[in-house]
């Protein structure tokens, strides 16, 4: 990448902003930005991938650079894609529209979408992968961590005090966290495609799950999908907060559970139990949301899911708000992971801690690779 | 004190950091750094106070000025003391020395030193207090702190999981932390004038408990007094690494405990049990330590005690050590606090966080002052 201009490097880095506008929106399907460039290096056009089966970010910003496109440079995101799906093959369209080089960060992993740069190639247009990749794919963290693994990516949040306490001894837990952390969970729900709770926290909590953001409106936040990991089919009764019809709610039960009071209340997954335990397979469970076309996930916990997920290596990223706060009794933010001795602890990487409030928000990720999971 | 000028700032400044130099050496005395102005405003002298009995921080800065310190002005980070204990009174010796000027930073609260101010005032000597007052109040915090409670200022140490945990299931802690926290911990040994363990940490651990700084001699090191506090007499045994006479050692056993195969390796002190408890009444712990000169106390756990102190409101400061792992079970950092329900919780306020290593410091200060105390 020594040849992109510094023109380019800085179209690409508003393509990259473009694209997070779409988060939330765009699964199956990544987020993407373009922007494109005349041939004297001015902006054009721009555009971004806003919702699956609408226009792709390449198209938004042809379209809006009309006949300036010609001779010019497109700044992509992701590699341009190069099949026919709900819409028509990007890589065709640049070609169409009379581009003469292409930059794109990163390549596209997906079999069925790969191949745009050869194409664009043949078609004896400039091509250039690389420039900001890194940018580039943390802005797609998520997609780019599921096509890879083949099930959802996994943030699990979870708020603790500094005796790692989810709440006292009474029970009681509103509030440990302060209203900045809690409004950035409301981000990270609406940035998520699904978000998961377990039987323990419906039952104690009986949590909404809705995106609330200030400053946007209904419309403008994508409510993820409400999945309620209830295996017994004890813990969502007819009433709870999760089948207020305001977002779409899944409940997964296991295969042998009675959910004849479910039915008609909520869409039911039946799922295989995990081998051993009580709780359903956590990979069955990906799997599941991965075939529904739920691309991130945010696990909300408590702490027997948590558990579970860290013992299956399900987890890819971590959002712990730490509160100021000492309790000295109560409910543990982790349960059983399946590790006895130090040498079997999870691991991880802090990649970024910050202040919210009173609150300290730490950001990590597990040391060891997710691959190969357990059953 | 709009009257400072830069150049008595600046010389405050380093006073402070002269000061520092004391820490961990000094106790029952404060930290004090001092520098001697000539008349012209450049500095002539130096000094610190470097340990109980010795000089104070005045009388090393004026000796190292002589004569240039006639008409000069002495900038002191405590108001010079009145009284007379194992050396002189400051104040005179100021006066005697032809200072024409004192600027302290913060006023000494103890009934036999105060009044070095007005004596000074009325020899016809310019005083002024306040400058740098925050600054200086900090670097001194375990000694008026000390002095304000009639206690030890309390230190609270730990070192836990993300989630909580001081251990994995089995016991096996060595080591949750990294060795930058580690050797942060002997940093906050050396400065602290005891060092407080449990029984639980000392049957799991047999801990040396010294303070080893990489760089500096054991000359250099001021090595706390080891307390263990074995309410029953029965941790401690013959061997124990407490007691292997590189440092003092001290050893609080209940009123009511057979401590028969103590005497004669270690000072016992016999303590009152708290009400209700199996535990030692901290009360009665930190008034035999202050008894005994002790003004600053790094308390290390484990669980049990840290609960105790923090159940009697008698931890000042608490210092996490936070390693990015996680365990899922495993003892919690902090026991019994006597806390059942989230509006009875222990709110701080986070001052500092720091990254060591791959770990997170967090420094905190407990929102409701430790006074009243609880017995």
């Amino acid at each position: 990448m020594a040849t992109a201009a510094p023109v380019e490097t800085a179209a690409m880095r508003r393509a990259i902003e473009l694209a997070a506008r779409g988060l939330g929106h765009t699964s199956p399907n990544p987020v993407v930005g373009c922007v494109v460039l005349d041939s004297h290096g001015r902006t054009v056009g721009e555009g971004w991938h806003q919702r699956a089966g609408g226009a792709h970010a390449e198209i938004h910003a042809l379209r809006a650079a009309g006949e300036r496109a010609r001779g010019g440079t497109a700044l992509v995101t992701l590699e341009p894609c190069n099949h026919t799906g709900r819409t028509g093959p990007c890589a065709q369209a640049l070609i169409d529209a009379g581009i003469a080089r292409v930059v794109y960060a990163v390549s596209d992993p997906t079999p069925t979408a790969t191949g745009g740069a050869v194409t664009l190639a043949e078609a004896g247009i400039d091509v250039e992968g690389g420039l900001l990749a890194d940018e580039a794919a943390a802005g797609n963290e998520a997609w780019l961590t599921a096509v890879l693994r083949g099930r959802p990516f996994v943030l699990w949040k979870y708020a603790a005090t500094l005796d790692g306490r989810i709440a006292a001894a009474d029970g009681t837990s509103r509030w440990i966290s302060s209203p900045e952390s809690r409004a950035d969970v409301h981000r990270l729900r609406a940035a998520a495609d699904a978000v998961i709770v377990g039987s323990g926290t419906a039952r104690a909590d009986d949590p909404q799950l809705g995106a609330r953001i200030s400053g946007l409106t209904d419309d403008e936040i994508s409510q993820p999908l409400r999945v309620v990991v209830d295996s017994g089919a004890t813990a969502v009764r007819p009433g709870a907060r999760v089948l207020d019809g305001t977002a779409p709610t899944l409940i997964a039960v296991a295969e042998d559970a009675d959910a004849t009071h479910l039915e008609g209340l909520a869409p039911l997954v039946r799922l295989p139990r995990a081998a051993g335990g009580p709780g359903l397979s956590i990979p069955a469970l990906l799997k599941a949301l991965y075939e529904r076309d739920v691309r991130s996930v945010l696990l909300e916990g408590g702490p027997t899911l948590a558990g579970a997920f860290l013992a299956a290596r399900a987890v890819d990223k971590v959002v712990g708000y730490l509160a100021p706060v000492l309790l000295g009794a109560g409910p543990a933010a982790v349960g059983d992971a399946g590790i006895t001795t130090l040498a079997q602890a999870l691991r991880l990487d802090v990649t970024d801690t910050r202040r919210l409030g009173p609150d300290l928000r730490i950001t990590a990720t597990p040391l060891r690779p997710a691959l190969p999971e357990e059953n």
